[in-house]
């Protein structure tokens, strides 16, 4: 069935299409109420965020929009050290999207939201003209234990800087679809639940952490230096790539430091915990590619030690990057 | 200055669209914090609501998307008795959209965060194709104290049924601009803080509220009738409607029952307490016009007495309504 603009209007059609659809996917106690607003319970600290998804093609190799809405929202709140626990997700589709699609997203929806351990307690659903697509909000509740305050501010000179998986390969996958080449790159889209709470849980001295998306980790290293003071000096033979990534990125004269991820995140650790941060990294689901790629330092910016024994200033992105990653 | 798709990029471009307009809009010391969650303080229970605007015009008689974005999520927490606390903000914009209109929207939400007493504690950025568009997703979070359990199951028969002022407004301001007619007809959006929160303070027994939106009192009253088992009766002639919109709906033939407002509520109290919270509401902003409309009762469904001394099935919504105007 194609969604016309009746499905937006808040009557027969758009209950017909939240009973038929979203409801069959999503179901518990909260949601089923229907209400203006979810009440649920609370915590003492809670931490925040929104995010929208427009990723296209909404289908990608080892993902797709429902997946990613969970974990971008779901990652944001887990690098605050949150524990993700609440989730809404707000839909605006285009008129003539098909509702195949849709029940397919909202199925991974569901499957990712359990997976990482959030109950979506609230929807909302728009139509609007255009050329059958579907946008995604989602929101993020979870809460903060007492003691917990990770922030970028926190990178002292001396920090580890860890990475924990392969780079780029959520940018490789959408791109490669877009060009219609075929290959052996899937997206990394996925939630960091099990080495975030592995960090926290064995009190290692984390003192920020960003999940790398839009923008790659050469923005969000300068994001951190500016939030700090301090600067970032990394090596480019310590940064984690796959092959295919590799070779994908010198065909098209790809940056790899400026290709979004969509499940991996840079940890700045105190240098004393660093060897021990990496091994819960590296021992937890989606982590075992983690590498210690650098140091904190007193300068400001970013630099990389190449491989050939040179060193270059890491800028964030300039210009358009890969529209509609995310 | 026009959108561009590298404003949606994550890096330098995105950065200071964000810095040049939504920075100078809102600015606090969480918001300021440009981490990937906002960390606040929590409550013991909490109340959690969702919904993207797509209204079109953006700009309207009485308001706009950026007043209505904060109103209607603001609504749907004080729907539940909940006191709003914080709000979220994303935007996904279409190529070619003017940053005049962005800053104006962005100070409109401003504004009305700060009248509703909500803080905007997070933000997204999202750039898409399209024809110079503004959507806004905004997510609330609000407190609910101890012993208030206000929702739709609880109205009970004998409950008298109270609306908060005219219906219609903001139903006929949107159809008007569109048709391009000119007349003194205003958008009513509103933040119901004041009134509801004074039904509160002052023990009323409140059992459900809703506000009415898409689909206007018709289809709110037949989901408080499903939710609950109770029916309603409502008087045609106790309704509340402007002269104005009268005429108007006379003239193209509309059904005040499936017209949707923006700042006003539909209230289900306690028979022995009607008469106050009325008072309380006719006191308040934005509450002078409200009226008791009818009553529960051990039917099913909504029933209208007419005008002319008949009665009259009220059914939701069928089909499109007027599309877009939330």
């Amino acid at each position: 069935m194609k969604i016309t603009m009746a499905h937006g209007s808040g009557g027969k059609s758009t209950s017909e299409l939240i009973d038929n659809i979203f409801k069959k996917a999503n179901s518990n106690p909260v949601l089923d109420m229907m209400e203006d607003s979810a009440v649920v319970d609370g915590f003492k600290t809670i931490a925040i965020t929104t995010d929208s998804f427009v990723v296209t093609p909404m289908f990608f190799n080892g993902g797709d929009i429902g997946r990613l809405s969970v974990c971008g929202t779901v990652n944001d709140l887990l690098m605050r050290g949150a524990v993700p626990k609440y989730i809404t997700s707000a839909y605006i589709i285009e008129e003539g999207a098909d509702t195949d699609d849709l029940e397919k997203i909202a199925e991974s929806m569901s499957q990712t939201a359990k997976e990482a351990g959030v109950t979506l307690v609230c929807g909302d659903t728009k139509v609007i003209e255009g050329k059958c697509g579907i946008y995604i909000n989602t929101t993020g509740v979870g809460f903060v234990e007492n003691g917990i305050d990770i922030k970028s501010a926190n990178c002292k000179a001396g920090d580890k800087v860890i990475v924990s998986g392969n780079l780029g390969d959520h940018h490789a996958t959408i791109l490669s679809s877009r060009m219609g080449i075929s290959n052996s790159i899937k997206s990394d889209n996925a939630p960091l639940n099990e080495m975030v709470l592995g960090l926290i849980k064995n009190n290692i001295g984390v003192h920020a952490m960003r999940d790398i998306t839009r923008g790659g980790l050469g923005t969000v290293l300068n994001e951190l230096s500016s939030a700090s003071g301090y600067g970032f000096l990394i090596n480019e033979e310590d940064l984690p790539v796959s092959e295919a990534v590799k070779g994908f990125c010198e065909i098209l004269g790809l940056n790899i430091m400026h290709m979004g991820n969509e499940g991996k995140m840079v940890a700045i650790v105190d240098s004393e915990d660093a060897n021990k941060a990496l091994q819960i990294i590296k021992s937890s689901k989606y982590g075992e590619n983690a590498r210690i790629i650098g140091t904190v330092t007193d300068d400001n910016g970013v630099i990389m030690n190449t491989k050939i024994g040179g060193k270059r200033i890491i800028t964030e992105l300039f210009g358009e990057g890969l529209p509609r990653i995310c």
